[in-house]
Parts: C-alpha cells; structure tokens; sequence
C-alpha cells in the first residue's frame, strides 16, 4: 500500500504524561485517542490487531475451538440469574420501555444459556465455542494506553465438559495453544504463566503475565521453573506454586491472557445439565480462556521499542518492507513495489512529499522489520539499500538478488 | 467443516410470529435469538455475514476507502456540538464520575474530528474514510428478524471533498460500486435506486431498496428509468423523479443501503476546513454511504427461498457444498471431502447420526447451493449424486469428473 492509502501521518512529539505505547502508537499514526480508554485503530493499528487476531484465531480453531460472534448488548435478567448484574465493571443502558441492558465484558452469562440448546447429551460433549469480539468495561481508571481500555477487542474461549478430568485435560492443551499464541506474538520470551487466585471452584487459575515496567501487576517468577505467582495471592513470603523454591524475582508485568476454571458456577443458575451413558443427569463443568488482543498490542509496544520508535515482530507488523523513494525515482520504486507485492512481501510505499531524513524518522517510529530505500546512489549499483529495523545493520542488495534477501 | 465443528443442528419449527427471515434463519441454524432485535450468529450465520462484508469491503476499497475501526463509545460532547445528542436512536450510559457515552448509530460526530489531525490543505483532498463496524440503535420497534436490529454490522463510508463537484463526481462512483456490491450479493434485480429526502443541503439521498413482501418501506418503481422513489416524498400523485412518467408500480421494499450528500453538515460545527490553492480557508464538502451486513443478510434470505428452506447465492453461501454420507461410507466421503477442500471447494460435512430423510431436509432448510450424496448406490457407480438446490437437478457425476463439475 502506499502511504496516501494508510493516512499515514506521524507526530514528533505526543503528550510525555501517557504510557509509553500509547505515546509511541499515537505518534506512529497506529491509532487516534476520542476519549479517555476509548481509541479508533488507524489503518497501521488495524492491521497489527486483525494479525494478532488471525494468529490467536488459528489455533483456538486448532484446538477444536468454534467461532461464533454474540452481542454486546445484554439483557439485565442475564445477569441478575448470577448475581453479576450490579458489579462495576458494567456499563448500563436503558431501551424503549426502560428495558435494561448492560454492555459485556464477559460473555458467561450469554454463552451459558445459548450452549443449552446444543448440550443435551454426553455426545454433545466436550463443546468449545469463542468468539472476537467487541467489550466494555467501565474502567475507574482508563489510564496505560492501549493496555486497559473502556472498549477493547476480547477473545473469549468456553469449554464444556463432561467431568473435572476432560476440563483439566482441555485446560492444559489451551496453556499450550496460548505458548504457541504469544510466541508467535513475538512476546513468548516474556511472557509467563503465573498462578493467579482460583475462586471457589479451583485453588487457582493462571494468568499468562508478560513482563515490562509497564505492567500493573507484580509478579514472583522462579528461577528453575519459569513460572510465577501473581502478588495477589503470594502472601507475605512468596514461594513457587510448582517446585516450593524461595529463590523468586520480582517483576511488574502485563495480564494478556488468562485460563479459568469455572466448573459448575454458570452451568448450575442457568441449568447447563447433560444426560450421561446411564441416562442421569449432570451439571456441566466449564472453563474460560480470554486473551486481548489490543492489550497485546500494547504489550508488544511495550516490550518491542528503543529510542527512535517500535520494532514489531516479523508476524504482527503491520507491513513486511517500509519502501522509500529518493531523489524522483518514484517510476523504479514502483516497479520494485510491484515485484515485492506480487511475490506476497506487503510493502508500505513511503511515496510522499517529505524530507529523506523525516522518512526514515518515521521508518524507524513505525518500526517495520525492513526498510528498503530506492536512490539514485542505490539504482547506480543495479541495488536497493536494506536496513533491518531491529539490528540496525544496513546493506545494499542487487534488485535481483532482493526476494532471496527479503524472504530469508 | 464438518457439521460438529459448526454446531449444526436444525428445528422443525419456528415460532410463525416471526418474520420468515428469522424463522429460515434460526431453523437452519444461522442465528439465535438473545433478546428482540439482538442475535448471536452462529458459525454458519457468521460465515455468511463475513462473505458479505468482505464483498463490501473489496468494492470500497477498489474506490479508494481507507479502513479503519472506529469506538462504539462516544462521549456525549461530540454528540452536543451537532445537537444530536437527545435522538430517540441514541442508546446512553454513565461510566465513572457520571460521564456520559452515547453508543455509536452513526459516525459522523467521530470521523468528522478524526478528519481534522488528516486534512489541513486541498491537497489532502479527497479521502475516503471507512469502516465495517458494530452499531447500536434504540428501535422502538425490533421486528422483522435481522432486518431491524437493535445491535448490527454496518459498513459506513465518509468521503470528504473541495467542493461540491468532487462530491457528486464520488457520489456517483459510489452508487455504481454499491450495484456491483448488491448484484454479488446475488439481489442486484430486486435492488432499486430509490430517490429519497435529501435533508438541508441536497434535494435528495438514494437508497438500496432490495424489493420484497417482507420490506418496511413503500416505494414506487418507474417501468422504463428502473429507479424509483420512496413513498415518504412522492406525494399524492408519485411520478419518476428521472424521466417525470407517472407509470410507476408500488413495492415493498427493504433498505439495505443509503447514500448521503451532507455537504457541510458537519464540517462547519466540527470546524473542518482546509485551505485551498489560493491559501484561504475554505469547509470541506462531505458525503456518507452506509451498508448493513446484517441487514443484507436477512434481505437475501427474504429474497431467496422456497417452501424447503433458503435458497444461497453462489457467492454468499456458507458452504460451497452439502456432503451427506449414507450407508455408513465415511471412510469414502472423507477423501472425497478431502479433495474438495484441496481443490478449494469449501465443504460442510454432514457426519451427523441422523437419518437420511432429515439430512435431506436440512440440506434444503440450509440451503446451499450443491447438494452431494455418497451412498452405497452412488459408490457403486463410482458417483456422487449431485443436487441443484435452486433447480432442484439432480444427476450422478463420476468421481473422476466431480470437480469439473462443481467448479463449472
């Protein structure tokens, strides 16, 4: 695309009072602020948060997950059957009539009823139904960018089961599927499964906490095992869940992912039951695996940046190669531009009226992995020039050499 | 897909109170029904209501549409700078500190601000802004299935000019995409360019009225132009806004889009002005163009079904086709399954424990557009029995020839 297409418009500075990926995504054009915890996705933003959502998408599916899309809009008697309706959290709204509505954040209390028309049996089982979709929160404090929004897109899992055993099996093949989702992220390394507060049903459940100064939360990672324990229930002498070691390091960190256990909380207001092999009947269990993606997002930001801006993971960027033109020489630009696309490399095309030193400013600020510059000194040698945004190592490549370079 | 990955599962019978989109779409499994005018799209429904979208977005941006994801949380102040705040439309809510949201019906109030940090000269002109998005609308009255929705998809489109001639020079590239849109969607005969009130600045607006028993609106239809005028400004005595014959023939008819000339509606409370060649400051000219996904989705379901069920056009079908396995020849069913989805033809398998005459009736209920049996008998003749769901043809077709055949 070229840069026309994306409005493409970068800031020098942006307000210091705001958390640094909002800073940077602000600046980078990624998204717009309208309100406090309320931000539109500019193109650039869009398409990182429609990759992260693709990712997440193929193995939620690869994992037996089916994709449906529930509303936003809820109605009150949803939520007084658990006791949920007067919580905080919810926005609420009034209709004709002065029907009463509260806006999701959650969807247990929509997914549970709806799963009753497709559990009557033991066949019917294990079922997991997850949605993409669109959540409100009324948050007191909508404050750290991109990482706790009023409305944010949400990917919400629920699995039911027959019994305890096939949802503890089903809980570790999400714990699974979620390594591979921040992996391939680009924030695995950072990324850490914590014990977090389990509820009544379940000692614990686990937070998938990515660590970054950023982060709200305080979490005790151990040593040998690579796992933590979330502060909230670590107690005054933090000790490793998993190995009981002592030998903890402190972290802040980034909630992006969680897993829970509900067992029988929703399935028993709403009676989620199933008839077994010997015709009796049972309640459901169920659990439920959310991860944000507009909080990863943000927690990419977070975690991938230096001084002059973004470094996005080769499989979240939001384009392959940034491609700048200098010195008019839009026409061979183009003909490159076009061998790139074809060959399935997306490419942003820097083809405005700016200077070469804000072009490569705002290569830098955006943070795609390559950026190729097309120049009368570049063209004279039958070559691009390569900077990798990442190591900062830069080279001139013989256009007919530039795929096997690009795609390596 | 195969039919447990979808939760497919059909009712015999819906309540006749409905409207017949709704009745054909929760029988067959597309959607259910929350709460009046609120719908969860299940996997078959979400399949269909994407084809949609991505029809739409394909021929937005072939005319130059930017993508970007507007909030559905709006603060009031926007919504008091236009005086729209206090629509009947609007639903509204308090977060924190009382501060009051309305929930997005419409986008003018966002993208008109947004414009601004983009447009400051002619030379930024035009720019097509767009999204496909979830709206909330306060209907007092949510009937007729997804036809009137209090929760829905929309594809709305905001293209911002110099003057007056750039406008209607858009506007008109619109309306020709907007036929391209519709006939893909396979309701291009029954959808008529319908002259409608303009508002303050236009004498009219057009609209997409697609013809049928279920539609809300009246229109008249002129025989010879093939455009048609709605009811609301025809007057006593409706004569065709194009070539004056009073011949016209009334319908009823559902809008499924809408195209706007706003001119300067929102522009001069917004403040959005740029400056021109001559470096003086000058209001930037506005147009909006809407399409309803959803809206589209149920139109084409009133539009094509039969007795049996709906009947799917080819590009919008959420399968290509409808596999029954008979006989207990799974094991052949599945690799000619397999190499279906291989060649690229999208399959729904249906592995279900049902009998015969009940698939065939769900197949028809579903309606997708090719139905294929494997079956002792068929396997015998080294077949598949292939059915026309619209024509009802039914033929053996050698498994050797299958592909051509679907892919005909």
């Amino acid at each position: 695309m070229r840069a026309s297409e994306i409005l493409l418009k970068t800031q020098k500075e942006a307000s210091k009072a705001e958390s640094l990926n909002q800073q940077l995504l602000v600046r980078g054009g990624f998204v717009d602020q309208l309100s406090s915890g309320i931000f539109t996705f500019l193109p650039l933003g869009l398409r990182v948060v429609r990759k992260i959502e693709n990712i997440i998408r193929e193995e939620i599916n690869a994992i037996g997950g089916v994709e449906i899309l529930m509303p936003a809009l809820h109605p009150k008697e949803n939520w007084t059957t658990t006791s949920r309706w007067n919580v905080p959290e919810m926005f609420k709204t009034k209709g004709v009539s002065n029907k009463e509505y509260g806006l999701g954040w959650t969807h247990e209390e929509i997914v549970t009823p709806l799963a009753r028309k497709f559990i009557s049996s033991y066949k019917d089982l294990p079922l997991y139904i997850y949605q993409i979709q669109t959540k409100f929160r009324n948050e007191p404090r909508a404050k750290s960018g991109l990482l706790r929004l009023r409305e944010f897109s949400m990917k919400d899992l629920y699995s039911f089961h027959e019994n305890e055993t096939d949802l503890n099996r089903y809980y570790e093949k999400v714990k699974t599927a979620y390594d591979k989702i921040f992996s391939c992220c680009g924030i695995g390394a950072e990324t850490i499964l914590t014990f977090a507060s389990g509820g009544a049903f379940s000692k614990y459940s686990h937070e998938f906490q990515t660590i970054t100064q950023a982060g709200e939360d305080t979490i005790y990672v151990c040593d040998s095992c690579k796992v933590a324990i979330n502060k909230e229930i670590a107690g005054p002498k933090p000790k490793c869940p998993q190995c009981g070691s002592l030998k903890l390091k402190q972290e802040k960190a980034i909630e992006v992912g969680n897993i829970f256990k509900l067992g029988e909380r929703f399935s028993k207001p709403f009676g989620l039951e199933f008839n077994d092999a010997k015709g009796k009947k049972n309640l459901v269990q169920m659990g439920c695996y959310g991860i944000g993606p507009t909080r990863v997002f943000g927690a990419i930001t977070e975690v991938h940046h230096d001084k002059s801006g973004i470094l996005w993971p080769k499989e979240v960027a939001p384009f392959g190669v940034y491609l700048i033109v200098l010195d008019g020489k839009e026409r061979e630009a183009e003909k490159i531009y076009q061998e790139l696309e074809k060959a399935g490399v997306s490419v942003l095309l820097d083809d405005r009226e700016e200077s070469a030193g804000s072009k490569f400013a705002d290569a830098d600020l955006i943070g795609i992995p390559k950026r190729m510059v097309v120049s009368a000194k570049t063209l004279a040698k039958r070559s691009v020039e390569l900077k990798d945004r990442e190591t900062g190592q830069m080279k001139f490549v013989k256009i007919s050499d530039m795929l096997k370079e690009i795609k390596s």
